[in-house]
């Protein structure tokens, strides 16, 4: 390894820390996974994020580090390094994280938000390694966005851009968790998933499903899309929401945008199969610009990699944080 | 005039046909006020629009003209200068309009939208002079949208961005003249208006909107908002659903962008006080970004003119005609 550069990498979520160590090519060269301890408090995170960073720099001895960038489940604020808002890691709001990490690791990072970072990565080396823009929608237990212009992340004047998982899709739909009704996220995301399947148990409408829960002791998205695919005819009607709802969304970007390329990453895409042909449907119906050009729908193609890849990309950009509007 | 140098401006509607001497500030020096002659064919309106363009270098003969820029209402290619649609412009798709002009002027002419073309004009001289960036939708018989990125045009990589009015708001809702359910236009562009207003009087919901439209021998947008501001009912109704319908696409587009500035320009603005009660509440419920970021939104502030001045713009800017993605 002598000789040679690598950037890190973290992906830090309410539930797993990531941390890597990535070649300039975009290479995984090491990785720690830990569990993100947010009860124990923000303390405890940051210091095993730092332990782990310290510890891949000791195993790459004689490599040089080139740099250090950080996916956040939250809100950046880009100006001061501190995490707005984020339902992931309750009571880091306000909480300079980026300045707290520099003064524990007597460097620089670059700090940024989880799904941007996944969007990065996919433009780096996933599904959009040949576009120079994009629109990533990552489809987790709820949904984050990130769009890439022209290589580089939209942040907007206060990095908030990119929230595509509020965009109204139904406005008189199911309650969003952010207070709102008829976001996608009420509709696609896997929490979405789950309440659609709960309620339909609750009202006798699925029996399979209600076993399959029973024996299994929990209601997961997973469960849902299994039962889909084995022909569970409520399973499908749910995967065919996901599609739907995901299809009006990026039919709207669509017809925006213009872009060459959208993504659908995320826990969820693993479905892609039982919800793409009602998503593609939605999209040629309701996107004009869709019809008159050769866009690309497509799954993520890094999976649950594309956040970390996307944060090991952050040193190799000129002007990371470039706040534009 | 002498020494001194200007840019002309073209907007062409499918019912009028403007053209102006615009100085390098921004100020109208000449204008020329023509109708389309649609009917009589394309040949006929760009031979009038060449005529009024060397009419103008008459008047203005000792001065410099710097360039000629032309704000179109339909979708353009911007690779090779034709109408690729154009709902307006019967029989125009796919002429190669600027090669037509441009031969016949023997000089270079710029083509674009004109809901971009508005867009800059609001960005040069207008609402959003002070701004780097703006969205702006230009609500008039149908609704168009503009989108100003860095102080460009954001065109995508077809230069068929920016089609906001095509925005689903409904997933199953009203029908668009596009084919699609529950576009934004189908509520709140003028078409719209005088629709909601015709079907409230068919069923006897507006006996006042009913003799007005009677005595006037027609319906238009302008009568459903002059009953409105005198309190009728119904009126009332029908522009708190203009409100709501465009607050549902500008949350969707402050969420996507957070810019600093979001413009609702064309004719239906000027019923600005009649539907942006209903616009904001619904900006405010929809869009976390709105609610922890100070977002403008405003009425264009250069009414009509917006795109014939943004069009004198476009030969002032660096590569105007930019393809992105």
């Amino acid at each position: 390894m002598a000789d040679s550069s690598y950037t890190i990498g973290v992906d830090l979520g309410g539930t797993n820390l990531r941390i890597a160590a990535v070649s300039p090519e975009g290479r995984f060269i090491e990785k720690i996974a830990l569990d993100t301890e947010v009860k124990e408090g923000r303390e405890r995170v940051v210091t095993d994020l730092c332990d782990a960073i310290k510890e891949l720099e000791r195993r790459l001895k004689g490599s040089k580090l080139a740099g250090i960038g950080i996916g956040v489940a939250g809100i950046i604020n880009l100006a001061n390094g501190t995490v707005r808002q984020s339902p992931n890691l309750p009571g880091w709001s306000d909480f300079p994280v980026r300045d707290d990490i520099e003064r524990r690791l007597r460097t620089h990072v670059i700090l940024e938000n989880d799904a941007n970072a996944a969007a990065l990565g996919e433009k780096w080396v996933g599904a959009g390694r040949d576009a120079s823009g994009l629109c990533m929608m990552t489809v987790g237990t709820g949904i984050g966005g990130g769009v890439i212009l022209d290589g580089r992340i939209w942040h907007g004047m206060d990095g908030m851009a990119g929230e595509l998982g509020h965009m109204t899709i139904d406005p008189n739909g199911a309650l969003c968790g952010c207070g709102n009704l008829g976001c996608v996220e009420a509709y696609a995301g896997a929490s979405a998933i789950t309440r659609m399947a709960a309620a339909a148990i609750r009202v006798g409408r699925s029996p399979e499903l209600a076993r399959e829960a029973d024996a299994l002791g929990e209601l997961t998205a997973e469960i849902v899309y299994i039962k889909a695919k084995q022909g569970d005819l409520v399973a499908r009607e749910i995967f065919e929401m996901v599609g739907r709802s995901l299809g009006v969304a990026l039919a709207n970007l669509i017809n925006i945008f213009n872009l060459p390329l959208y993504v659908v990453g995320g826990g969820v895409a693993r479905g892609w199969d039982a919800f793409a042909p009602a998503l593609m449907a939605e999209v040629r119906k309701r996107s004009l610009v869709y019809r008159s050009s050769s866009t690309r729908i497509e799954p993520s193609s890094l999976g649950g990699e594309a956040g970390l890849l996307g944060a090991a990309y952050l040193p190799h950009m000129r002007d990371p944080q470039w706040k534009n509007q």
